[in-house]
């Protein structure tokens, strides 16, 4: 059985590594040997699922995990009042803001003003949001690591209410 | 034995939380369940050393790995005419080109340019260097995993003669 996981989780991956347009110079297998180049605006951009998001949400890919490394990585912007739903990562997950200014907040605390340059970490399994403020958009690198194979645990989404709340420490 | 190199490991990053300023939210433990968000301007600048590098390097650090997570990362700015030394690590590298145009080259390949956006994977254990171009800086943000507690593992300079080749893959 974890032989056979492994072979689908192989398969999927040369797949996607064949996939993706783009790379100056492109692996024959997993297990490359060659540096690989990315070129920005070689990877479309999508848009964030109204399942999983409020408002308008950008993705730009930036890397996938590619084993043993487990860490993979994005480009997420949100427009003004734009968030996510309440989500968990398993292994938990890293933000570097890029532009702009937003929030986050985990279940039961404060709404925390994020701004470039700032680093947030969100622990294994903590309950939370991030987004634009309902006046700038914001962007953060996002990065997270599989752990079994899971990475996120989407939730319901943040209601206005939640989301307007005047208790925002800066 | 592992217990006891889980156990000093353990201790090792309780102290590095410890000793990290300008935290907003500080843990108690290694197993918080607090977001902490790192504030730009709040962790020193330092340089990378000369063992290790060629010219002036800053290394800006963002965040450093808490199990179970096994990622860190650090925005690193070469001065024209800068890069590191031959280097492998063990599990990869990722790097996001931020600002400025640089190199990247493999043992026995060609250099190649990259420029913001470009995102760089080094397959685990490959030989390679990066840097600025002669005339322009670069800043990257550098993304790796530890494997067995190892990060990377550092061989000679790049010499003026491999760094000055013309041999440049656009």
């Amino acid at each position: 059985m974890k032989f056979l996981a492994t072979t689908i989780m192989s398969f999927s991956l040369l797949t996607l590594a064949l996939a993706q347009a783009g790379r100056t110079q492109v692996s024959s297998d997993n297990r490359t040997r060659t540096v690989e180049i990315t070129r920005n605006g070689s990877q479309p951009s999508t848009r964030g699922p109204a399942e999983n998001f409020t408002g308008s949400v950008r993705i730009d890919p930036l890397f996938s995990a590619q084993s043993p490394a487990r860490a993979g990585g994005a480009s997420v912007t949100f427009e003004p009042g734009a968030r996510t739903a309440w989500h968990t990562h398993p292994p938990g997950q890293t933000l570097i803001v890029t532009a702009g200014s937003g929030y986050v907040q985990q279940w039961s605390g404060q709404i925390q003003e994020i701004r470039p340059g700032d680093v947030v970490r969100i622990p294994p399994g903590v309950k939370h949001w991030h987004g634009a403020t309902a006046t700038t958009a914001m962007t953060h690198i996002a990065l997270q690591e599989q752990l079994n194979g899971r990475v996120v645990g989407w939730m319901a989404p943040v209601s206005d209410e939640q989301y307007q709340t005047p208790n925002v420490n800066q």
